[in-house]
């Protein structure tokens, strides 16, 4: 029967495809969004479509924004020198939360990987040599994951900064190894970026 | 940021609404759409609202539809003088999923629960003592889940049928009590089909 009525088939189908749905979850989905008044299936056909659209990247620093720059990089009393590199806009987010950071961002939208063919110039470190050559700034603080590619990615950074004389630091570890910077509790970010040491 | 950026949360919040989907997951999974393609987000945006739109109730058993009458209403050879009475639409799903069915059904569209305040006008068993009076039927099986509310239901019916001199039969217990239909497998339901008893 799911393969025979098709609308709901097509849902499950398309609802599968997201992380963690699997099949049958899919299914479960599906026949309950049958099961809800119109309007409501409306209200999230649309939050998803007019969010996607939405989205767009910050020409500065590659965060999530809505116009051309992302409310951070808009904000005049950010620009105090400090750009913090992470790997995608998640992690901007976690950040934010602990609400201690009050400096910039640079998102890379992803990190090294050469076993899934990932180099430098698949992220946007080029965009993040360029911004040292025009904005002012003093420190640059690697928070890539504290994950074997993260790491790799900071020593990447932290070399070609070498010669430019740019302060360059690591947050410290105090997120545990092996974790995901989206987790991590605002006080461990704290500590995490307090410990911070040059590299 | 959640909180901060406008379209991700959004879309996290209408993705809570579904069952299971708890706040970090639909965060997560908000996230996730933001960074696919747009055109990945469009079809899942479009599956979900074309779908329900597409859904409609078959006239005469109350099975989902895209038409007047449902695929196995509108089907002569499944008109074999059985009507399988089920709990709502999912469970003609997995009873079709055993292939060894081939009779009609008829959707309740819920159960009998006075906890709840769902009485007998609730639920469609008018539709059903008409369907009586206008096709030739040679037996009812009553296949509501094996729960309290279920069994209620199929004593209910039963009684209500009992002096219409329609053979009433109770699918057996091979299904465990307290179970759910839609996730008994097929051997289970085949079994709980050929022991049912007069009631």
């Amino acid at each position: 029967m799911s393969s025979q009525f098709e609308p709901i088939a097509a849902m499950a189908m398309e609802l599968a495809k997201l992380p963690g749905i699997g099949p049958k979850t899919a299914q479960r989905l599906a026949y309950h969004l049958a099961s809800q008044p119109q309007e409501n299936v409306r209200a999230l056909s649309v939050a998803l479509w007019e969010g996607r659209k939405a989205i767009r990247f910050c020409e500065t620093c590659g965060n999530y924004s809505t116009g051309d720059a992302c409310p951070i990089c808009a904000d005049p009393t950010r620009h105090n020198g400090q750009i913090c590199v992470v790997r995608d806009p998640r992690d901007v987010a976690a950040l934010e939360r602990m609400h201690e950071y009050h400096g910039l961002y640079h998102v890379l939208h992803g990190t090294l990987s050469p076993m899934e063919g990932v180099g430098p110039d698949d992220i946007h470190i080029r965009e993040l040599l360029a911004r040292l050559g025009t904005e002012e700034v003093n420190e640059v603080i690697l928070a890539t994951n504290p994950d074997v590619e993260g790491e790799a990615t900071a020593t990447y950074i932290a070399r070609l900064l070498k010669p430019m004389n740019v302060k360059c630091t690591r947050i410290a570890h105090g997120v545990p190894v092996g974790g995901d910077l989206e987790y991590t509790d605002e006080v461990t970010l704290y500590k995490a970026l307090e410990g911070r040491r040059d590299m």
